[in-house]
């Protein structure tokens, strides 16, 4: 007997991990918001470099009141969407149900808990190059991996997972990849959103001000030592903040980011579409952090203040 | 018997600071090169906030070559162009001449007393909103003061002015005030040009990254935040370099851009018309003379990284 799914927020990153759950045969409900009527009808496409697939009929929804209850909720909403959470939730949850924030930046978790004491948490990272490009047409681009961990509750100045918490994870990592997703299992969250956060620093914010694309940024020197920078940067607050990361590691996304194929970041696509973009979790809670720590960021400030004031620009500040 | 002027590079600074002074009766002789034709047939018009006036006819030349020797020559080219000085001055030169460069940034005195050791080398501050409309055609919108200082050659340790140096600019000062240019002698050049930059690093760079004017910066939390905190880094890397500026010159100087009209500075019109930045005087000299005293400033040097970049997205990196 599998786990039921509930994924919540059917963008790229829903509607590729979730809809390789589905495909793989899992039992997974999908919420859709605008794209509802059309998934309904015509299913959800996803053009994937490893394959195409067409989950058609799918378990489609307009509103979590009509979803089961379900083992685990895979959250792949923007973060900026996250204040929908304390309506959405609630119809799915059982005392058992474990919720996973597949999302960027820091602080989603700690959010939640505050909101849902006794609901189990956890995170997870995803390492892919997709995007919407239509109403239940997702494209796979690029890689593909998943990252997850529990999110550490301190109780007593203890980090506390149950075993069974840590059970149901690790069920969901091994139906990641009977799924065809590689996935890994981490025991430091924190740790590995910090690591994220060093490509999601400085790809995420200059590829909005500076009107580029990752593969333009690495290629000049200028842009390239701006990246350097906000990556070592972003490393010495992490470590301020306890979590060992080596320098070695911003090589090591450059690196890894000349291999990619050129590609527009998260924030850029949402920039571009007039989006509300995802500040706060990558840059104002990383930047609070550290200074909590006593490690001033101010390159990274900068940058989340030049992201700050464009966004201005379009909409009203919440 | 009045003293013989030159303009070398008469756009808008030397249109009009040129232009003050012969509208006032001195003997002024100005450089040209695209509006040369134009300028010989129908004079130099300057559309002032203080009163239109209009050169005609004018001492335009297209040459140095073909200009008469000078007491004074007001360099007013963009510091982009200081490498065409070695060509351009020597006609213009006898024992006694004072070049002042009427120009924003750092460092130029210092190379043009390289290459000229024997010269008398000022400097000139320009506080003014003004652009070039058209061929022969200044408008200038606000403000209009200058702040002239002499270049202090460190002779075995000590700062060494000639009595016959400071009289020179002491007239040229006069000269500028009887024009109806609010003008100031300062004993101390360096002083002066870094309390400049705290206006420009922040105002000129932040108007081409974030595509805005003056008043939009003033006008929104986060850019306002960035300004202040450019400027604060500019103050502590003065004081590094031993020139006392107090923090409280960075509120002075928001207020003060507050009260200016709505205005694109220098920077922002070049990049807008594809013209080379003055990134090296205004960023990349004051960068290194504050890393050669030991202050790092990683704001003002993210912010000259992203000119460089954008700038290399139009023209050949030279």
């Amino acid at each position: 007997m599998g786990l039921r799914y509930a994924v919540i927020g059917t963008g790229a990153l829903g509607g590729y991990f979730g809809g390789k759950l589905a495909n793989a045969g899992q039992d997974v409900h999908f919420l859709f918001h605008s794209d509802y009527a059309h998934v309904s009808t015509h299913g959800l496409k996803v053009d994937s470099v490893e394959g195409a697939f067409h989950l058609k009929p799918i378990n489609a929804y307009q509103h979590t009141a009509d979803m089961p209850v379900c083992d685990v909720v895979l959250v792949c909403l923007k973060t900026t969407a996250n204040h929908l959470l304390p309506d959405l939730l609630p119809p799915l949850l059982k005392p058992s149900t474990l919720v996973i924030l597949v999302q960027n930046g820091l602080g989603m978790e700690e959010r939640l808990a505050q909101t849902f004491p006794h609901v189990s948490i956890a995170g997870a990272l995803a390492f892919i190059c997709a995007t919407k490009r239509g109403p239940g047409y997702i494209e796979h681009m690029d890689f593909g991996k998943l990252t997850l961990g529990l999110h550490a509750r301190e109780a007593t100045g203890n980090v506390s997972h149950s075993a069974a918490e840590e059970a149901l994870l690790q069920t969901v990592v091994t139906d990641f990849n009977q799924a065809g997703v590689e996935s890994h299992f981490t025991g430091d969250l924190a740790l590995a959103r910090w690591k994220k956060l060093v490509w999601n620093v400085p790809y995420n914010g200059l590829c909005v001000v500076l009107n580029s694309s990752t593969d333009q940024l690495m290629n000049q020197a200028d842009s390239l030592a701006i990246l350097r920078n906000l990556m070592l940067e972003v490393i010495a607050g992490a470590r301020a903040c306890g979590h060992a990361i080596d320098d070695s590691f911003a090589q090591a996304m450059l690196d890894s980011t000349r291999s990619m194929r050129p590609y527009d970041p998260s924030m850029k696509q949402d920039f571009d579409f007039k989006r509300p973009l995802e500040i706060e979790a990558i840059y104002t809670n990383p930047l609070q952090t550290a200074a909590a720590a006593g490690q001033p960021l101010p390159r990274t400030q900068q940058l989340e203040q030049q992201l700050e004031y464009l966004q201005s620009l379009y909409s009203e500040r919440r």
